[in-house]
């Protein structure tokens, strides 16, 4: 097992991912391909006892910015970290690759040069949310702005493959965001989806969901479009930070502010390890012919571990084939069914 | 000036809803016509001093329950004290009214009954959202989960006319909800319209904008359809009700649980009083013949007064006739703009 890792993505530099890559090849006696400057690297690891850790050096000598767009710096830097990991997937090489840099350079990569598996078509960025029982899991949280019901329905199928063999979730509930729980509420787009979903086979859907409900723990999976997938997650986060910062001004403000602060910072101290996220590795490209593991920017070597650990695990829980085969059972049927299901919606 | 109040709504009963007819009554000396039934509405006025003060009681024997299917529900029921209510504003009787009964039926009323403004595609649902820095105002919330760029369009329009002449804003910035600050960014939708609004006169339009800045407080007016701002205002309310608990649960879990609950207790009573909007009178439904403002369901006496304050500050303002001039202005000139505009969007 071989997972390519991009040293160049994140926001605490090269050091804090390689320390997560020394993490993950002691913890899961696996290959980290460190993709980037030899010399960094280099230096990087000198820091470390790694004496009889797989961790190979992959020269890439460029580097995609946060600034650059995303499509054209991956056509333009085929020398760049991310483009070489993603090319050691394409070629075989490695099973998947790790990046916590620019996200629309690891979709772009992961689209334009690993490829997507046959029969899918539309790959979805799926990533964990968490609730007040745990964590779900929603996609499209961003790689497809404009869908058509039957990627929706994809979706549905990868986001179970995903629950059941990365989260570890029994027979996960799939529902579709909509803007209300009953049936028939939604737009255009959700009413057709709904129907065709209900009419696929080896998924456990169970209707609508609205976003209360899903902070109640109400689904596994939620199945949305990109563009409102983006937005539900940027609200919750923007939501979440407000709250957190007026809670802890209102908190200090009272008469007794030294207790209020105290109690405030441990509090949200123990608020955000119950919302944190990192152990499940950040957002992940599903339908692609390898894992691709978006790990967020901000990610510590602890995140960066995980992030090798989601996609070595994908990578031998076979989830490609898995979900080729879920697509091939279920759609084929399914659009047959969901063509006279879709008839039955009254326009 | 005489606002027509649907004393059957909301959930804390007639009592609560006619307190704040009452106080409505006495602090802006117009009429507040009390629409339900005749009994219920003399035994509660009974338990007030009313001399001088002008409340009307005008009979209706029928409500809408809050699972029942609004448009249908608005059709049987005629003798409903919502449809009698939207029925004297629809005759001139009244020149606005006020529910905080089902949302559903009061749209449905509000479009049936009251009827478009001339030229007005499509009515919206435009609500208060709290920011760091105070309000904005987001529409659509919920009337068009389906919608086109020219009706975003007239959204903007009607959005600044109520920003400027209700909440007060001088110049409002308009925003429209994307899934990137970038332009660019978004969806089919968002994509047509950011250029058709570009080309609108007599907004202040600045592009799109994600939630993070929305509650960094960097819109005045948020544009968006009603399907999308719909999942945003709950998916924020839903969040904010989530850190609540749990910040709750963490600060009374530590060693010194007492003073934690004591501090978290007065913190959050403030956090709600901070970012308590019922100051702006819950939501109204623009682009109708007259106001139509839909308050909380959960409405104390204060918060009807002030959504009746809203519905006469409306109409004291001419915002019908407003909306009006703003979209016979830019709307014609601005779609004219706008095709050539659109031509130039990649595709």
């Amino acid at each position: 097992m071989n997972i390519a890792l991009d040293v160049m993505g994140g926001d605490h530099g090269p050091g804090e991912v390689i320390a997560g890559a020394i993490e993950a090849a002691q913890a899961y006696k696996i290959t980290v391909s460190l993709v980037g400057p030899p010399d960094i690297i280099r230096s990087e690891l000198a820091k470390h006892a790694t004496t009889g850790l797989k961790l190979p050096i992959v020269p890439a000598s460029q580097v995609i910015e946060m600034g650059e767009k995303p499509a054209a710096a991956v056509r333009a830097k085929q020398d760049s970290s991310i483009v070489v990991a993603s090319r050691m997937v394409r070629n075989g090489e490695a099973q998947g690759f790790v990046t916590a840099g620019n996200t629309g350079g690891a979709l772009a990569a992961g689209i334009f040069q690993v490829g997507r598996i046959e029969g899918i078509l539309r790959p979805a960025l799926i990533t964990p949310f968490p609730t007040h029982r745990g964590f779900c899991v929603i996609l499209d949280v961003g790689a497809n702005a404009d869908v058509k019901p039957e990627h929706l329905q994809q979706f549905a199928i990868m986001g179970s493959v995903y629950a059941r063999h990365v989260m570890g979730v029994n027979n996960p509930r799939v529902r579709i965001l909509s803007n209300g729980e009953e049936e028939g509420k939604g737009n255009q787009l959700v009413i057709s989806a709904h129907n065709l979903l209900a009419a696929t086979p080896g998924i456990n859907f169970q209707g609508n969901v609205e976003s209360k409900e899903i902070v109640e723990g109400m689904a596994d999976v939620v199945v949305t479009d990109g563009f409102t997938g983006n937005v539900f997650v940027k609200t919750a986060e923007a939501t979440a930070k407000l709250l957190q910062r007026v809670m802890l001004e209102e908190l200090t403000a009272g008469p007794i502010s030294s207790v209020g602060a105290f109690l405030a910072q441990a509090a949200l101290r123990r608020l955000r390890t119950r919302m944190d996220d990192s152990q499940y590795g950040g957002a992940v490209l599903l339908g692609l012919a390898g894992m691709v593991v978006v790990a967020h920017g901000r990610s510590k070597a602890n995140a960066i571990r995980h992030a090798i650990r989601v996609a070595k695990q994908g990578a031998e829980q076979n989830i490609q084939v898995k979900i080729q085969e879920g697509v091939a059972e279920s759609a084929p049927r399914a659009s047959r069914l969901g063509d006279s299901a879709m008839k039955a919606v009254p326009t």
